[in-house]
């Protein structure tokens, strides 16, 4: 018997993957892992949901500096004391994937999972971006902000991004050749990417 | 009316890229372009097919020199004289690709077209690639060469054509966000990915 089908999905910021990705699995009936992940790698690690969730992407040269002055550095529960919290934080991402990766089909969004399951059989690797344009109008539209508020927030979270990919993978983040199938969201729209989506899945599926 | 549907493929050597072109043009029933390409920006500025041939992807630094220094340099037929040939050629290409996106429906491979066209409506742009190990099998197979020298193939035309097109637009190969759809040939085959793009060109013609 096959394995289950997981479907990574790396994403720009606006560019809707996150949406991509929850109605693909709605259509392929399968599981959707996103912000579940910290959940479950929080209640992994002892540490709790808020101080991840404000950590986990940002990844700067300044971190491990911060993080050693900080209380939480003292206070938490480590898999190993001696690794920096963000590196915990990973590694502890990084068993969830890999637990879910092992019982049930998926699509996990994020966390750098093409990563964390490179070479695993039945794995399509996604990665969805979309023009600067069509990102700042979706983000005005879901956030309510003005253009430049939407501007300032994609850069920001592009570059969290890709540093955190970068830091973990030592792989550019947005590169083709990282993944199975890169599509622009704006293209086509959300709906009928998932629709392409969802056949390739198929496709696979059958294989 | 819509202006006619051009779908640009860039691809890896021994993606199978130029083939998925070809099945798709077919299976469309729309034009196809590639080294014809070449013949007509050649009739174009009057530059003989053979010498096009070999030295339009060559773009190293020390090629103008050489370049200068060659009686090819001296007696070609340019659009601009004072231009060095390699330019020349572009131009001449570039001129091609546009006189065809006006005219009618075609798939064209490589050649810059996604940047020549850059801006266009009705444009879908496909980057092609496939894992090393997918890409040595197909060369082998094509070529009936070993191993060794189909490495050092794929690792000579990769160079040249990142290079060719880093020169004329500045934008690096293979980058996601340059194309609309990327595609790792070797996850679904030659056949079922010219499946899932004439899906995609279907949909984008009726949009």
């Amino acid at each position: 018997m096959k394995n289950p089908l997981i479907i990574t999905i790396g994403r720009e910021y606006g560019s809707g993957g996150r949406e991509i990705g929850q109605a693909l699995a709605k259509r392929l009936g399968i599981a959707f892992y996103d912000k579940e992940l910290i959940t479950l790698a929080a209640k992994k690690s002892g540490l709790s949901d808020e101080f991840i969730a404000s950590n986990e992407q940002r990844v700067r040269s300044g971190l491990m500096h911060s993080l050693a002055a900080s209380s939480a550095y003292h206070t938490g529960f480590f898999a190993n004391q001696y690794l920096p919290l963000a590196e915990n934080i990973f590694i502890a991402q990084s068993q969830v994937i890999r637990t879910i990766a092992d019982k049930e089909s998926a699509v996990i969004v994020g966390r750098c999972a093409d990563y964390v399951l490179e070479g695993r059989e039945n794995t399509i690797n996604v990665f969805i971006h979309a023009p600067i344009e069509a990102r700042v109008k979706r983000i005005m539209a879901l956030h309510g902000v003005d253009e430049a508020a939407a501007m300032k927030e994609i850069a920001r979270s592009d570059k969290e991004r890709g540093n955190h990919y970068f830091r973990y993978t030592d792989m550019k983040w947005g590169k083709a050749q990282n993944y199975d199938i890169c599509i622009n969201s704006a293209l086509m729209g959300i709906e009928k990417t998932v629709e392409v989506l969802a056949q390739l899945a198929q496709i696979e599926e059958r294989a």
